[in-house]
């Protein structure tokens, strides 16, 4: 692949990011790609010749991005504090973030009907929760699988309800706060 | 409105249900929705003269129907169990809950960029949360918003991790058993 065009597969996988966040998978066409990333539908089809594999390299920007941000330094002293903090990472606390929710979302939705996407989705489930069980094995932790589960299942759960709710950011933080350590126990 | 009138209207609001089911909301058009339901454009056009009227139909029928729903009865003999069984009730155990799962992640991931969605989801989710937080103050917990909260977001999140490999059943049910008493504590 030539600097140009891997260049040009970002720009048309982000204008399909940017329409998802904004209206919805079902937006997603070769016009409004091509519109939203200042490109012709020909120049679109010659980089995607499928829809496929324009979904896929959204879907491959959007994971690059979010094993970017994980890089995010944490300071915490204790390992419930620490767990906290990663977990409120992925909560939906600025626009940046809700629009990966949002994001998340719809790959998640979209997943129910196309059997790629659910696969990426297990395979980036896997990989999260295998990183978290093993810390919480570590850690002496009795169920580490369960616990696992249980946590990251609780912020999934809680970002989608600060995604409706978002003027009840305080209470849904403070229902984090409460209960991982009470899972740790 | 007539009784044929009123049946006409639930043809419709099920087909969109199957139809999203099936394909996403990105599937929902005028002519998808005449042919599953078995009727011409024109018909549905006079049922439901605006998109909107259509899905909020749609949406209704999906609340009406998980209403009626939550009569099953549950007996348990301790107020964890209680909860297991109840929260247990949203996970998609078996293919008529898979189905309400992608639905409801269908209604959700839809309601980012339309208000009205989001307005009808709020109001679901406050019913729900008030209802569980009164049973958690009546039982003497601590902290019951809170604790209703992490309970809904958990059962949600356990839900979808459930969707996408439900292979993992067993584990997924496991968490719950171990997360709610946990909560509860």
């Amino acid at each position: 692949m030539t600097p140009a065009s891997s260049e040009r597969r970002e720009q048309f996988a982000d204008a399909v990011l940017r329409i998802i966040a904004r209206a919805g998978c079902g937006a997603v066409s070769v016009r409004t790609v091509a519109a939203e990333a200042g490109w012709s539908a020909g120049a679109l089809q010659k980089t995607f010749p499928t829809k496929e594999a324009l979904l896929r390299a959204a879907v491959e920007l959007l994971i690059a991005r979010a094993e970017a941000q994980e890089d995010e330094e944490i300071t915490a002293t204790t390992v419930p504090d620490y767990l906290i903090a990663h977990l409120e990472l992925s909560l939906p606390l600025d626009a940046s973030r809700r629009t990966d929710t949002i994001l998340w979302n719809a790959i998640t939705t979209e997943a129910a009907h196309t059997p790629w996407m659910a696969e990426i989705l297990r395979a980036q489930d896997d990989a999260v929760f295998d990183g978290l069980q093993d810390s919480l094995a570590a850690l002496g932790n009795d169920d580490p699988a369960g616990t696992a589960r249980a946590l990251l299942a609780l912020s999934d759960g809680l970002a989608t309800q600060m995604l409706y709710a978002p003027e009840r950011s305080a209470e849904i933080r403070a229902a984090l706060r409460t209960a991982v350590p009470l899972l740790l126990a």
